[in-house]
């Protein structure tokens, strides 16, 4: 017997007590309706350690499993959603270089130290028009003499632009242009730099008024001969489908962590939908709208629907920690997990868009918030019409080999 | 041969020429951004005639019949929804007086004169947790001696609340408790009052910060024994679901004039849809996304489902302007048209929004707008779940009489 | 006022009273069951002069449009569907050379006298893997003296292959390699050569033995070395999408009346759902399953999605009828409304399924005879998979015409 | 690290090889023709060990977990569906008394011994009309001197009922009006009354001619005072929803293992749809559909669908084999997993289908077979429809318990 539960809600009492979650739902309004970062979440999850869990025990972190990790995000995400959306870049990062560590490269350990130490790590991969994702870079990337690179390229919707020091990015080195290469590294900044929106050749836009997640304040980074120090340059891969550990290692924390914060949006919105029946009347029937059938049915139809998206998180993200081999088919379980949490999202608030009534049209009501934060999940890489042919070429393209543009 | 195409086309031309749809469709990214009521539009549209379109010949309009309307409203729509959505209201007004006239009821004259002199005309019928919606009301209705009414009771949703002279209005007249009445009258103001959101009983919200078609102000009203005079009382229906002309044209032109709407929105999302995937580059494939068979595909299964909606608009309008006997079809067949209308509208924006790529999701992107816009669709009367048990009881009551509870 | 309803139930009443559609309810049980042929039911529709209604009243015939044509057959395919999918090809035939004479060619006036004269005509268009459908052929066309054709190839899905007398067949004439041409024309043979399933240069397929439309015999026809004589080549469109009044006609006579035949499944459906719920009893809730709301809501989302069938169908054969000049948008009409027929046909007759319990599940209840029937619906050309790039390109590409790949 | 993807291999290559996957493959199709029970396959089944799969080992078998006989029988079912739903029913028996002895109920030992032995376990639970499935009884059970009970009444959808020795059955025991029972117990008859159709107070109806899942033989079978002996009564339960670990045992591994045949169902139709693209042409194209857009992404959306679907059985089959305690949620979970892999099957049958074109409307074509299967998912209890309640009373209704109507 493992009281895996058992664990679980030890860890959600640790780090996402009632009252913390409570606050962050308050904020959230708040932060939503003026368009503002979410600094009281980042100050209260920073002073309970929320930035360290993926770290292992002995740089000093709890060294959570991305199980533990999906769990404790669905859980942020039913109260804050951008706050959860936000912060996962910051956490897939270090649950990155866990996974590595996991399975023997221990290369990037100063992730893990630099966490510690409070540094900020934020995602530099999405560019405009760049399909090919991690496989890909419009951002060129000039190799320098000491080891080291300057880039220079758009990346978008980078969250935490207000407060990230380390920004994964990637970009094109063709210098030899018979081998052209994409090369992962970190960009530096200070805090201060961070503070004043820029930093050695980063400038971050102005401008952010969005539909949903808006206190992610995922902005567009502009860089200019950004620099990445020789040690803190992660790979070489060759351009194209190259398989490596460390976009292995992206995309299996990339898609299970935003499939969790998804997968708390929907489980939020079937209690708002929930809240709202028992609070309203029908003046034909005489009852409260939970007593009403076509209501009911609504939310149970979402709610079952619903059902699955928690369940395939747990499978996937245990069969990650657990090394287990799955081959080609690991990004269809990856992206597929990710996908069906989403559409969970959008269908949980929009159900209980139906169970608010008219009142849920303002867009100071938590219901629209939840609809507006679920619609951001189209975004995310790959969308679905990206992800389609993987799925196709898995069944019909035998001697392909199925590979997925996601990060 | 009718030739009700070439018609139709002339009809478009002389209302709605394609100029005037572009200036409509610039000036309403800035309502929607200030949160503004559609002025220019009004102006626009009343200077061309647009306030009297139903206005039959012997009273000095064009006398248009409702499926000519209904297209009329559906390219409007296609440019500025939350304007068609609240010139829709006084559109409704005089079409449901025309439904009276064609069937031999010709009572309400009044209207059409004074939609020829300049009245405009508001929809003042939902109200806070009244699924009776016309059947009901949760409106005090004190009669008076000399005939007229005083009402009291809060009116939601009343689009053109900045500028309406007239509001068709219901409440409950329960003086003779063995036979409690719903009575419908018009409220009447000034220009100036309207100007002033006020008027004699009348007060206006200044609360409006919704989700989509902002531009149409459909503000709360609170009603606090506001007049209606002897000569503008319409009707004075048994409480329940009792039949007449007046309810029956009212949700006719209610439904069909709603769902015009909607295909118009849907129409237009196709449209934004098709120049984005034009407009953007996929980098793995070397082409335009015009080319990429994903884009394609969902946005041709967007176009399949739109192509009913029109059609079935057509066909009730026709059967409605023809006189048609339907009994207790209509009401099925009223609403299926506009619940079809609005799923399409928010299927083909959905689809839109995935051509757009993440430009779609900032709020002053058109496609971002019309998604917003399409989703006031779920507020309608009768919702989705308010419409099931119509059409559960057509099949299953054989002794009930299927009716709808639908404005 | 048109009174068009009214016309509608007249027509019902003096072809397909409700004792004849009974009687045929009854027998289609045993024709599925039997995998037989509707002998008596072709002769009751014959002895009523339903195989005439599209023959003008210059010809004898009653002259029906296809508006009046295509209710009658939803009201068949309620009772009978095979039945009514058989009769089709052959109602199909006159209606085709109806459309042509209302625009003015004249030149097929034969087919009329013949039906007048007790021939059934068929259909012989579809071919394996030919998805050019009427643009193409995979049927060899030899060119003779005479300016007739032999003809050789392998037709599909070939209805009422035991009693036509005269195919409407295609083939690929490419005589002169630099201007191949498709020809059509008629097949002949005998009321005895049907009988034996032969002809010159016609053998038809003893193997039938499918899922739904069993009593249709669509079995497959091989020809060898066919006859038409001069006199009955009816076209010679060159190959490939070439506009042309006769494939325009087909394309809209077969996609709505096979449109309507799903409708009249559809509506059936409905009624034995509902019939089903009346006569079960939940032991849980102490009431019949008619008062259980997870039913009603069941059967009331089928028959929302249904109301739009008629309606599409309606609105799309009136202006077929009315010439109404859509242009590229016809192809669109018509396949979009006989696509959501077959949908809404297959989902009736699933939530049928499930209002009947496992009683459904037998071969022998009607609802499994319904919901095979319907699957039927999935191979009518073109499929959704087929249609979805016509669809695509009205909004995509511009310059190209929309065109349908659509028999 | 686990490794449990190398043991499930193991397990598969064990149990069953490819070349009895082949066999049985072919041997559907005969079964489903003939309308025959799958004897052939019970032998083979037998011969391997199959039927002791959940026996521990100090019984003597291999103690199997769930999650372990889930993908085998979503194995076993990608080759012969039917042959899976009906040997899930003596697994199942197996299956609820492994889940008792693991949560420290050794009560049932016995069926451990006489599966040994080689007795054949069937499921007779459902009833007609009974929708109170494991919580009320139609069958009258009459209690004995000895402790026995004698019962009378009617079992439907009776898998296994040419071969079953052991009949888990249930009934209502009114002996004390004020203590209404649910006893369950056990039904014994011999090998030679098995073959016969008979046994003591046991008969077994000659109708069987069903949609899909033929070779099951699931026919109703009546009890007419058929005997439980006293040491073969296994609960005497209050009647209604009371808790108890016998009934959850049961809907755990009915839910589960229900569903996996759906999983494997769903799985091959994947296959049998690449298959079918793969060998067909496109005369358009003028390539294999499998490289035909609108047929890959067909099946691509299949695919994303299914993934999720063997995920969700993981996930719920190791809690329930780790001893999570998820209280009121395991209704839940086990009835999503299992509608889920029903829906995945139907849609990736029907998906299937359609890549097919025509030839898999033929009865006798592989494909044709998985739709009709995959059609039987929706009758097994509870229905989509019943088990709506439950998920809306979770969310809805605080003080009451979530409860399945679910066995």
């Amino acid at each position: 017997m493992t009281n895996r539960e058992t664990r679980h809600r030890e860890l959600a009492e640790h780090y996402l007590p009632d009252a913390l979650l409570a606050r962050m739902r308050e904020r959230a309004a708040g932060y939503d309706r003026e368009n503002r970062f979410f600094w009281e979440d980042l100050d209260d999850l920073r002073g309970r350690g929320y930035l360290t869990l993926f770290v292992p025990e002995e740089f000093g972190g709890p060294g959570l499993t991305l199980n533990q990790v999906s769990r404790l995000q669905q859980r942020l995400a039913s109260a804050a959603p951008a706050t959860a959306l936000a912060v996962n870049m910051h956490l897939m990062c270090t649950g990155v270089v866990a996974a590595m560590f996991a399975r023997g490269d221990r290369s990037l350990g100063y992730v893990f130290e630099e966490a510690m130490a409070g540094e900020i790590f934020a995602f530099g991969i999405s560019e405009p028009a760049n399909d090919w994702v991690l496989y890909g870079s419009h951002t060129v990337a000039e190799p320098q003499a000491d080891g080291g690179y300057l880039l220079s390229g758009v990346k978008i919707f980078t969250s935490l632009s207000p407060v990230w020091t380390r920004l994964i990015v990637h970009g094109l080195d063709e210098s030899d242009p018979d081998d052209p290469r994409v090369m992962f590294g970190f960009v530096e900044r200070s805090h201060e730099d961070a503070a004043a929106d820029g930093g050695p050749g980063i400038t971050v836009s102005d401008r952010w008024d969005v539909l949903g997640m808006r206190a992610s304040h995922s902005r567009a980074t502009v860089l200019d001969r950004a620099s990445v120090r020789p040690e803190r340059v992660a790979r070489r891969v060759p351009a194209g489908r190259t398989p490596d550990l460390l976009t292995f290692a992206i995309m299996g924390n990339f898609q299970l962590l935003i499939g969790s914060v998804y997968a708390g949006i929907a489980r939020r919105a079937l209690e708002v939908g929930a809240n709202a029946l028992r609070g309203r009347r029908s003046a034909q029937r005489g009852t409260s709208y939970a007593e009403v059938p076509e209501s009911r049915i609504r939310l149970a139809d979402a709610h079952l629907e619903f059902t699955a998206v928690p369940a395939q998180l747990d499978a996937t993200t245990r069969d990650f920690d657990e090394l287990e081999d799955l081959g080609a088919a690991w990004p269809l379980r990856f992206v597929s997990a990710r996908l069906n949490a989403v559409t969970a999202a959008r269908r949980c608030a929009e159900s209980a868009l139906l169970c608010s009534g008219g009142a849920g049209f303002s867009n100071d009501h938590e219901v629209s918030r939840l609809l507006r934060d679920a619609t951001a999940g189209l975004f995310h890489p790959p969308s679905m019409d990206a992800a389609r042919p993987m799925y196709a070429a898995a069944l019909l393209d035998i001697d392909e080999e199925a590979t997925a543009d996601s990060a």
